[in-house]
């Protein structure tokens, strides 16, 4: 039996830290399904299609990995796509609780689901979109945080939005 | 002298974690008073109708318990209900930091109030209104995780609600 | 039926932070009984009488307020006694997981039992037993820091242990 | 060489909290600069006039103190302004997490940078503005949380909005 | 290739929250090796070989479950083993400090290991061994939370301990 | 007037957090006591000799740092040396209560004393003098977790206490 696992998340837009665990979770398994969500409560700064598009670009390579995106019950798309289990980094800095709030609500819901932590890595326990986001909008520099094509596409995007305002 | 306790929350809507509180708050005081509450800052999903009314289905034949609606300071509204004590659920899975700034506001601007946590029940450590909501939003089962009115109550919104999209 | 609690710990020495607990429980108890524990897996400062003497002299006259001292379990001693409620002091500053943790495990050896937490009062927040002693095995002045008989105590017996050594 | 440091904030509004900080850092270098900080991701409740006017008028004259705005990243702000240290002051009740997330990110954009943490004095270790602004929008007391000055504005502020409702 | 993984533990005695682990995490590795650890720095309560017998007794028959017992570094033997993932248990009431100090320097000194932590199932958060063995020694009930011969075990265990008393 | 800051700690042995610790809070003040505390409670693995002259080989000739032994309350010593600051290390990992239960009670002792807190470089964040004893005494390799002349002694030490053995 093929072992399928799924690594859910905004994306928004996917950073070093996230590759790095996509990297290192599809090792593991056969098959690492990376599914950029749809969070009906949060208004995304970039669209399902450039997250997708994005993360194609920077994971779409790496042996085992496919892109998925959805929106709805993780529970349910898991099943769906006969994954037994959830991929979630761990950031030291992160917010474990309400992590593990999230991971024991999926796990009532569906018993089955097995939910793993990977731990994010040093370099990158302090990385996080929104941070990437806010020192790309005040024209800092992103080298390292993110990979090449995203850095491209937040300078060409911060740009654009300065000249609309 | 009559023991009387406040339980105030915004109960947006209340769910079987609240309910386990109450019923086990309620055994320690003569008298314990829900107080849903109305915070100017941050507008709820449901009207203090609507919330004070599902409060009053599901817990307002418990011994001992009023159901009560108030808007303002809490201390000020414990002083005028002649109650020395507040209960708040305390979850291993909680912002237990934020609880306890506000526990320690309200000890400041009322010194002779006595803030009491009960531990949530391990059944409803990763509880929460807002989890509640976003899984039923999605069409998820919430059996279990709220009170049979509350459960028909989220089901029929969410329904309307998908309509008038 | 008469409302009683348990405040347990090894209270090696009590201090203010205690004391201002027991203080503030009494009020909400019909009684409350600070019952000294004797941990068979830990090698208290003081020995059992020593501690409950200085209980005695300092929370003794604390109305609706009774001194015991007590080994074996707590979930069984409370029964014993009547009393449904279990009362600890959460400091900001303490161990908040160790707290729960046993918290549950009474909890599960005894549903019925009440567990509630009360906030150390700011002024205390920062307070622990061994860290008096630390202070006072260091000649340093711990006015405020425990009650006065305390004070004296620890005085005398640091005195005498220098003398020893 | 100048030993000079910032020290960054919304400060919507400053509190009793920012000032203990600021005249205990003051004290450690030749010079502080209070930066007050423009959030492009966030809307203040008060303007960056009304912010600087108010720590200007409670903190303009502490010695060694300057009172600044800024907008855009805080590293290239501090270097411009030869400042190489940070000051953050810390709570034992605040995000720490989040306080070290961002003093890692400033550290890689700029490993010169040192990030240093006061402890935030007992007596407003649950003090912050939206708790000050909270009290202060339904009319409860907020003597000795904010300064004078601060809390006449405040007061003032909540009045014509009323009167506007 | 074989995908082998170690679930490395002192286990003294192992708990029905390491048997939950073991069980959900055979079903992700075509090898999953429980191996008791030697810590030179701590005396277990129980000798290696009655550990290794407990955990054969209770986990030997597990598919895919291999018993074994080590000393010295994990990362070594893990190597030795052609493991490639360490496993641990992640308690939402445990020290998750502690735990990634461990892993990031487990990765440190290997970076090829892989570390994931698998959430404690919800029944489990509570437990560990030192609080069996206390309830045990106090000769409380140990019912649900370790497996039958751990059990029987420690009864007779203490139970003779009390008579050379 | 100078200005003095005391690092205090067991350094049992110094690692290269420390020493990062000690370069940095260096170019803060105009004199750096490092302080090699005997804690009366603790039995180090290490002489108070020893430690001291590890530390003098690799902090001896940091400019502006001065190398001291101390027992007794660390308040007494800052002040008896003309100290008005206290710098500590924290980790993101590390014990963040503990740090801040001692500095709440040094301030209580003397108010007029600043601790403050450096972040731990995310290099050494997982690193801790137990952690390296730990994998020395294993036979690990402990290359860049300690300076060079700390490596050789450890090195030299456990091979000692093994021949003992």
């Amino acid at each position: 039996m093929k072992r399928i696992a799924v690594y859910p998340g905004s994306f928004d837009p996917v950073t070093n830290g996230h590759l790095d665990i996509i990297k290192r979770a599809s090792g593991i398994f056969d098959e690492l399904i990376v599914a950029v969500f749809n969070n009906p409560n949060k208004t995304p700064t970039f669209s399902m299609e450039e997250r997708v598009a994005l993360m194609e670009k920077v994971a779409g390579e790496v042996p085992g990995v496919r892109i998925d995106a959805f929106s709805g019950l993780l529970n349910e798309y898991a099943v769906k796509k006969n994954a037994r289990n959830i991929v979630r980094g761990l950031r030291a800095l992160s917010d474990f609780e309400k992590e593990f709030q999230q991971a024991l609500m999926y796990k009532k819901l569906n018993p089955d689901l097995e939910i793993m932590f990977l731990m994010t890595s040093q370099d990158y326990g302090f990385l996080s979109s929104s941070l990437v986001k806010e020192i790309a909008s005040l024209g800092g520099c992103i080298d390292g945080l993110v990979p090449e094509p995203v850095k491209e596409f937040l300078i060409e995007f911060y740009k654009n939005k300065d000249q609309r305002n």
